[in-house]
């Protein structure tokens, strides 16, 4: 099996550069699983690849590189000196996640070698997931499904507020610290939902108003996203009905749209197509990748030039906002299949009411 | 009284730039108070002083730019060219923090402004906290030190692990989500706490070994840092308690130099002295400042040129470590002062002794 050190090796034939200087923790974990605070990973044409780290970390990093196609290298007093003899070319390329301050350091250490700076050329190769990545994910967001089975029901009330509701979510998820958060939760009460990317305060649960909750748990460091809404007491608005049943139309017929090949950009303008007039309400992008990162290739929105890869994981994420009233959003993580998608996600997308 | 704002100010009048962009959230949070997620402060010697933000945010940067002497400022689609007319010179400065992708897209934005990138500029500023910042962090380090009171005697048990005492800590800081973590927490049993920067794993407690916490609270954006050091049982290893008498002496007698107007080199080389032969197995610098970084100026190592400001807030935390062991880090929060250091840490630092 081709290791993900030998995919860029075999990008790196193809063009003048000597090899890769890796430094993205991600990028560091998806070549050579070391999940460590401080990596870096040298992939050469040429001349060794090493994982580079400190002392703290050597046991496991040489535990990882047994049998592989790496080597441990340490970084210690004399680094400077030591890995200038296992530089076989002077081209070398970084990431342009790099800041400033890290590329003038690493300019004026070695100034022998000539550094390239690519943009989100080692996350393109990460976007097919295999077996094992695609477990992980199925496994985080298992997990979340498991607690939305009971936990609004059991913790919505009158008078609870989105930081009590964001607090006991998180534990729940946490199980114990089996799982960690893929990102900051959007636990939204009534008019607060309208704002995409809000945070919960301590506004309290009134009867008779949605809820929005957007979250996602991680497993051995690979993320979950879906996005769920409720309705608080017996008494739904109409309006909020009729918009809800909308959008979760939307969001199904676009959805069948989802497989190998497709145009991103095409997803996002039928999805855009089928909401008819309220599609001004819908005013961020249909979805993007998950991975190690919770944002990650492609980006699925209507200027996006990408097309769908197999086993890639994406989020389908419509929502409608309403400032002062209410924000829809519903979303499901998916596997992109040569015929459609597998979705992972396994809580219902009715509309879930919940009497007080 | 001056703002922060008009510290930078009165600094770029001594300088050629016509202002500062500045996008790192810590020094974003500094300059105006806005703590979302997406923030941008443009500061000028001419023309206005902007905080920029985009729609979600619209409605918290009004009101804290209320009165003040910034202005919000929209991110919205017509931004580059609203923009433009808002700069009233040509050579601003940015942070070095900036990653190199963000440089590039920032010189393609505006290509008719040059770019100056300086390094821990306004971070310099920062060092000296004022009496509402300084509130905040004792509040956070009063918390640590509340919890401190049981906790361990409660907790540690023969079997216990590192991560399920990592998880219990958490959850007792948060405090139903009162204070965040500064940090991710160091909890070693036995030969782990030889590591300085060691992570919970699943090791077990034994019978007769040290432990060792190092943890921090966060409120309102400000951090704490305290590390203390449990002998758990009956029976204290002679060796261990000998080489914490000698790194509690060292840290007590350094710690009396810390005040106004001393370079902080020389407290690093009093604590060395102090430790006499043991010195070389303290492999960490002596300190570093606190605020709305865990880390943050100034660096508190012997190859330090700075000299402590009045209301600086920095640690005490030499450390002893011997590989396969055992390790000893006894660190206390402090300000300086003109004619000495107050302590934040309230916890005692003698050996704490838990019975199982």
């Amino acid at each position: 099996m081709i290791t993900n050190i030998q995919k860029i090796q075999s990008w790196l034939e193809t063009k003048r550069l000597s090899g890769y200087w890796v430094t993205k923790p991600e990028n560091v974990r998806w070549l050579t699983g070391y999940e460590g605070h401080f990596g870096i990973v040298l992939i050469q044409k040429k001349g060794r690849n090493l994982l580079i780290t400190d002392s703290r970390y050597s046991t496991f990093a040489k535990k990882l590189s047994k049998g592989k196609d790496f080597d441990f290298f340490c970084y210690d007093q004399n680094f400077k000196e030591n890995i200038k003899k296992e530089f076989s070319g002077s081209v070398y390329a970084i990431e342009d996640s790099l800041t400033i301050a890290q590329l003038k350091n690493i300019e004026k250490s070695f100034p022998q070698i000539k550094w390239r700076s690519l943009s989100q050329k080692i996350e393109g190769f990460r976007r097919s997931k295999s077996k094992d990545e695609l477990q992980k994910i199925a496994t985080a967001q298992s997990n979340v499904d498991d607690i939305f089975r009971n936990f609004f029901q059991k913790h919505l009330k009158v008078g609870v507020t989105e930081k009590e509701i964001e607090y006991k979510l998180k534990h729940a998820i946490e199980a114990e610290g089996k799982f960690g958060h893929a990102f900051e939760y959007v636990i939204a009460f009534g008019e607060n939902s309208a704002c995409p990317h809000y945070h919960a305060q301590n506004r309290k649960l009134r009867l008779n108003e949605n809820v929005l909750i957007d979250c996602g748990a991680t497993y051995d460091g690979y993320c979950s996203d879906m996005t769920r809404n409720f309705w608080f007491g017996g008494k739904v608005d109409p309006e909020f009905q009729s918009k809800y049943d909308l959008l979760l139309h939307a969001q199904v017929e676009s959805m069948k749209e989802i497989k190998v090949g497709v145009k991103v950009k095409n997803i996002d303008k039928i999805c855009r197509e089928l909401l008819g007039e309220e599609e001004k309400s819908f005013t961020h992008s249909y979805g993007h990748g998950v991975g190690l990162e919770i944002h990650e290739a492609p980006n699925l929105s209507g200027r996006s030039k990408e097309i769908l890869l197999e086993n890639e994981v994406v989020t389908s994420e419509p929502g409608l906002y309403y400032e002062g009233k209410f924000g829809i959003r519903i979303e499901d993580l998916v596997i992109v299949k040569k015929d459609g998608c597998e979705v992972l996600s396994n809580t219902p997308k009715e509309l879930i009411i919940i009497k007080s």
